[in-house]
């Protein structure tokens, strides 16, 4: 009798994202006039860069003909890829990664869950609440986590890390005692980013713990105060505790192009349980190997086209392009009086729901007075309750608008 | 301190195409004017099919467009390819599956590791012998074996169905109790096909013990014989015992692009510990929206150009082409008096080393005097020991300079 993985059933209800499509998609079937904007899922909607573009034409006459026809490639990525990322986004802010300690993969979701996998199932996992559900999700499917207590919202034996208004959304170092670290920096959905001085604490508690920071940092290209590292080796020691995970999804338009990568570096250990060290980049390389058989060889031409002088300049055109965007949902909400943060490095503006209505009470309403979409707070953890998230994520035309409904229909 | 996951441990040496490259590299490194031909890791040599490069072309296009640009897409993967499978590859054959049972990935290696995830770890796991290495590691990484015994070259509380000389190389019903049955038909490495016939005994035997099928079907439009189903699904009641898992790698020479799919019908189901039923569709689609994003937009429009009738004609003649390098294969080996199989219903061929050569001695040797490049059939389980795989995936001219080296070079 086939058994089934049981703790899929500790999970409540849907992915996050899949319960906004589906009422969404409801919502539109009901209303089929409705112009519906969204300003949820956090996609982006901006087309790929001309240097993309070519390199994907190029890419795909190789693939054409006999002699420059690609078959499998190296599971961890092409080394045009693995040294145009170590140039481009290490070497330039004077960061010592090396080729070798770079993972090219389908994108940071798939790294960001499957990463748990090199890990044993005893340890303590620390999550920022709110965040982006994967690493939680995950976690919970692997066994790592108790029983969901739906009065908490919260799993058992989880190291939830609130982000509130009183420690300005901003993870603090946990009391007890922790093995795997996520952080997300600038965060996801809150658009909170560690500056470098926090980010030194955290180094110095892993090192001292012996933890290992899994650190999401899909969103530093959208980092705008300096005093905010673009990523975690830019801390001294980090090599020593973190893994980092990037992504081309917001960097460049590749959501629907699916590559990112993950960098494991050398000297990285992990423990057995009588104490030896092991290699937790040989463990990652492993799991590469077997379950992964590499990123299509014209989707990685594009990522080394976005890693170009020319492809540089044109995708830091589009993100401005939405930063811009962020500033206009920012002053919109700050007339109506919605609290908010965010904006500032990240894409995501996190508003307080008005009159303390219930994050997917909000997402309901906003749908049914506007016709909006945003992301209900709480489906990124119990401290997400009340709050809301909006993305920057849109043309102009339909951020203007969408602040316009926001000012003339939603009566708070 | 971070804890590893320890099963990682159990793992012998290197993933084996990873070993088979290592190989070849130091052997090119210390012979750079030796020319080396592999018939080794199963890649395809063929450029793309024109409808297929012409479809990356349009889509690409697409993405360069705001109007036309695609973001994320639907984690199972766009209804217009989803609907393409069925209608090319399973309503064709008067099979019902339907569009929601299908499942779009970035290739079957990934699907087959991580299918294991959604059963439970006290799962008893059948698997050929000798079989593509993937089923069985992702089983011992997740923790579902025991430890490995060297001299046996087996690890514990797997149940491994030996295909010898003796059984026509099929795998037979085991005798004792097991929930997990992976099958590949055409057989990696082997080249046997599983009969209508035998398949019936299969779905037979799993639907009596309540066991899951998990059908590897890579290969299927290698088969050039009538009694063999070309999917599991051609067998009554399969549908209630069987997950299929496709690949566009071998039918379309997309090893390089990344693009499989995976059929989970709705009515499946597998059991909790205390009896009741599960969807596993509904575990797979959970898996897949928790720890997928999609395939990209411009792959699975290469996808569906494959299943065009145009595509399909295209795609056809290049599997011939490599099936008459299959049979030059096999016409030399006989003229040399090594004995093998395969070659008539997949792209590979099995042979028995000469003088009872160990593989890897084997492959060594042949690497040294031909400079031909194989798989040890060590590498696919212990019953593969003596065996040595070759593919058809090569050039006319290399396959023919390979028959010629095989017969003026090899003394055996």
């Amino acid at each position: 009798m086939a058994s089934i993985n049981e703790n899929y059933l500790k999970l409540p209800g849907n992915y996050l994202f899949a319960e906004v499509a589906k009422r969404v998609k409801q919502f539109r079937a009901e209303h089929p006039q409705a112009n519906v904007i969204s300003l949820g899922i956090g996609d982006v909607t901006e087309p790929l860069a001309p240097t993309v573009i070519n390199a994907l034409h190029k890419a795909t006459d190789e693939m054409a003909k006999k002699d420059t026809f690609r078959g499998y490639g190296p599971d961890q990525g092409y080394a045009f890829l693995r040294e145009a990322i170590v140039r481009t986004i290490y070497k330039n802010r004077g960061v010592d990664v090396t080729p070798e300690e770079v993972f090219v993969s389908d994108g940071a979701k798939s790294d960001c869950g499957n990463i748990q996998e090199i890990f044993g199932l005893d340890n303590v996992i620390a999550i920022s609440d709110p965040v982006y559900p994967v690493y939680l999700d995950t976690n919970v499917m692997a066994g790592r986590t108790g029983l969901y207590d739906a009065e908490k919202q919260q799993f058992a034996g989880v190291v939830y890390m609130p982000c509130t208004e009183e420690n300005g959304f901003v993870p603090q170092l946990p009391k007890e005692h922790v093995d795997l670290i996520y952080l997300c920096s600038p965060n996801n959905p809150t658009g909170t980013a560690l500056k470098k001085s926090e980010l030194e604490k955290w180094v110095e508690f892993a090192r001292q713990e012996k933890a290992i920071i899994l650190y999401d940092a899909a969103y530093s290209y959208y980092i705008t105060e300096d005093d905010v590292p673009r990523t975690i080796y830019e801390v001294a020691g980090a090599k020593e505790v973190a893994i980092e995970f990037r992504s081309f999804s917001k960097t460049a338009g590749f959501t629907g192009m699916r590559c990112g990568y993950t960098v494991v570096p050398k000297g990285l250990m992990g423990y057995t349980k009588t104490g030896e060290k092991v290699s937790l980049h040989q463990l990652w390389q492993r799991r590469h190997a077997t379950r992964f058989n590499g990123t299509p060889y014209i989707i990685q031409r594009a990522a080394e086209a976005v890693l170009t002088e020319q492809g540089q300049r044109e995708i830091k055109q589009t993100i401005q392009y939405y930063m811009e965007n962020a500033k206009l949902l920012c002053a919109g909400l700050q007339k109506i009086g919605i609290e908010y943060i965010g904006g500032v490095n990240a894409p995501y503006i996190w508003l307080k729901t008005p009159d303390g209505m219930s994050s997917w009470k909000f997402f309901d309403k906003l749908l049914e007075v506007t016709h909006l979409v945003g992301t209900p707070g709480s489906g990124f953890g119990p401290s997400g309750e009340g709050y809301f998230r909006l993305t920057a994520f849109n043309s102009r035309e339909n951020t203007e608008e969408a602040v316009q409904r926001l000012q003339t229909k939603l009566h708070i």
